[in-house]
């Protein structure tokens, strides 16, 4: 397979906010080889990277070929069929420029880089792909608040892409998400270490030899949040239950009252811990703050009266897929989201996957989301392993889904 | 009504953990009269007090006056009927020893305080009773973490109590909520200002005049946290909306990052801003971290092969009573353990409230509480306004139930 990575200079940045930046750069990966039709932009998740399929950066974690299972030479997004581009967004970490990256003077913009939308992170996509040389895209694909960039591409640039397939995601987060996002970023500017943004030479300062200045604690605390959000009640049952960590896993990663020891270390927080860790090691503070709050600003419907509206000038056709197990982007938005399409005339289908693993199931489930993607890209929303909500021969008062709309949360 | 409050000394006493401190005073209200058969002691749930019905003590929040719409003259635990008694638990923050409280030293205990455990509270309870001449109790009544206060009095002392009344409760709490908890604790114990848990005498020497020392930014996000966890998504949604917070309500309770202010100051955040600012003006950091894991720490079959063995002893009546929007303490935990009644042959009741209120329906929906509650006091499980799972002429399937079986989050 040919791969490619590297970084293009896209020039003065106006963002959404008003501000500007004299250059904006992007890194970006692509796959396979451009036949001039055949182009599918994969839209990266909050924490992940330009590194869709394993190959190039040496980045760690989910931002480490994040999508290998899906994405490759034989699989769901075949990349001896398409041109597969995934680019870094801005605001993050990876190489496309953020709050980390050396602005105008030679020091780390900081929390001087301008807040970032979603919509930036399309029109950086698009100004990308211009220099790549790549018009109108067979598809834009994405997962989670990538998902939200997939269906920004739809109301955007609605004649640039044929086929949009949005996983997991949702036209806007609801008050609970938007709650336990704002108790994350809290975390972190309250952390002392966070210095109001301004920590990247503090790391060789304060003796610290990871590489990793800045409010550990707090993001390690935003991290963790995060991992629960992604997990289901049940998967959590199953993957930990109440037992205690193995023997060799201590409770060092942070100081702890004394009378912790009486109590035992259970496996979800020594899980919990090692995931925290590992995240503080390679994700740039102030980039969290950015991102989480350009997912909680996003809205589909935004400049527009409602969802529908926000679509209604897309040409092409869309693919929902949701997880009855998620919490975060649940399947009672995709239906609603859904419903937009259809009144708007727009070819849509809603797959739902019937599975415990939470938001996390789009990343840990390839072989349920593999095959509808697959046949998606190949033919549209008429594909063979797609089962579209719609097509439910039963009346259609949501009960096809009714663990989902009758839900603990949704009352 | 005749009400009291005050303190005793127990002396000395020995907590689970092996430790003992040389005196435990346990702080206490009671209302009505006791006519030697009719005492109710009332468990308060993780952050409450011993005021109950807002007689008395000068304390806020959750802790004043916490069930004055359940308990009182002519309400549902009818004052005029009951000698009510409640006690604040060991750990506490409200007059019974606990970290702040002073040790043999003088000082302040810290965490030097032995770790509690949920049966602590429980023989901290019986040995005050002792003192007020109460013998046989005719119900305990508790909601949340007083609720396995409640349950623990019928497995420990299975004789001394008639009726077991347990609210929005479980035998033990999942993983998801374990989690959640470690977190919490985590963002108290990394907050610089902890200590070590030696933070008592800071308050005054870093000029704080609002007389509450310590981490009061890991608190405010526990505080947070455990707020999520109350309600419910849809009571978010119909409290909240992504409504932008009113134009006096100002982003000021902690630093943030300047890319903030383009983004709406939301009316979830706000609130929760609020709530956690009241909240470390009311409560200890330490106790904070001694209940949480006391409650993390509780499982009902500890000592027994299950929960039903554990319950087999008891010879009284139990309600259970659970929301179908509490995801923090499930319908389907409830359930669970009214079949382990069932099994053991205990006469027990599973009344079940439909409610969008999430955990804190318990204490927000008197109207939907309080019937079955009086009347499960007055005449049993057999009183009219409880319905009992089991009664339903369904199949037994769980399919009364189903939302919360086949929820989100139980998958």
């Amino acid at each position: 397979m040919k791969t490619d990575s590297g970084t293009v200079d896209v020039g003065r940045f106006d963002f959404e906010c008003g501000e500007e930046i004299p250059n904006l750069r992007v890194a970006y990966e692509s796959y396979g080889e451009f036949d001039g039709d055949n182009a599918v932009l994969v839209c990266h998740a909050l924490t992940g990277s330009q590194n869709v399929a394993g190959y190039g950066s040496e980045t760690t974690g989910q931002a480490r070929a994040w999508w290998n299972d899906i994405v490759g030479p034989g699989k769901a997004v075949d990349t001896n069929d398409y041109f597969v581009v995934c680019a870094n967004v801005p605001g993050s970490c990876y190489g496309t420029s953020g709050p980390p990256s050396e602005g105008p003077d030679g020091d780390p913009y900081g929390t001087d880089f301008p807040p970032v939308t979603v919509g930036d992170w399309t029109r950086s996509q698009r100004l990308l792909l211009d220099e790549l040389g790549v018009g109108r895209l067979h598809a834009v694909v994405g997962g989670s608040v990538g998902g939200m960039n997939a269906l920004d591409w739809a109301k955007r640039y609605p004649d640039d892409v044929r086929r949009v397939a949005a996983v997991a995601t949702a036209p806007r987060l609801d008050p609970q998400c938007l709650a336990l996002d704002a108790i994350a970023r809290r975390a972190i500017t309250t952390d002392p270490d966070w210095n109001g943004g301004d920590y990247y030479e503090s790391g060789e300062a304060d003796g610290d030899a990871d590489g990793a200045p800045g409010p550990k604690n707090g993001l390690a605390l935003a991290r963790q949040l995060g991992h629960v959000m992604y997990l289901s009640k049940s998967s959590m049952e199953q993957k930990f239950g109440r037992r205690a960590a193995g023997r060799d896993a201590t409770r060092d990663a942070f100081p702890a009252d004394p009378a912790a020891s009486f109590f035992p270390y259970r496996d979800v927080e020594s899980y919990l811990d090692y995931q925290a860790e590992k995240f503080v090691g390679r994700f740039d503070a102030n980039s969290y703050l950015y991102l989480t709050r350009a997912m909680d600003d996003y809205d589909l419907s935004e400049g527009y009266e409602d969802d529908t509206r926000a679509v209604a000038a897309y040409e092409g056709e869309t693919l929902l897929m949701s997880f009855t197990g998620d919490w975060h982007f649940t399947t009672e938005q995709s239906e609603a989201l859904a419903e937009s399409f259809r009144d708007a005339d727009v070819p849509v289908a809603h797959h739902v996957v019937e599975s415990d693993h939470g938001h996390d199931a789009f990343l840990v489930e390839p072989e349920k989301v593999g095959p509808p993607l697959r046949d998606f890209l190949d033919t549209g929303v008429e594909g063979r392993a797609i089962h579209d909500t719609d097509d439910d021969e039963e009346i259609d008062d949501g009960s096809q889904f009714a663990p989902v709309h009758n839900s603990l949360f949704s009352g």
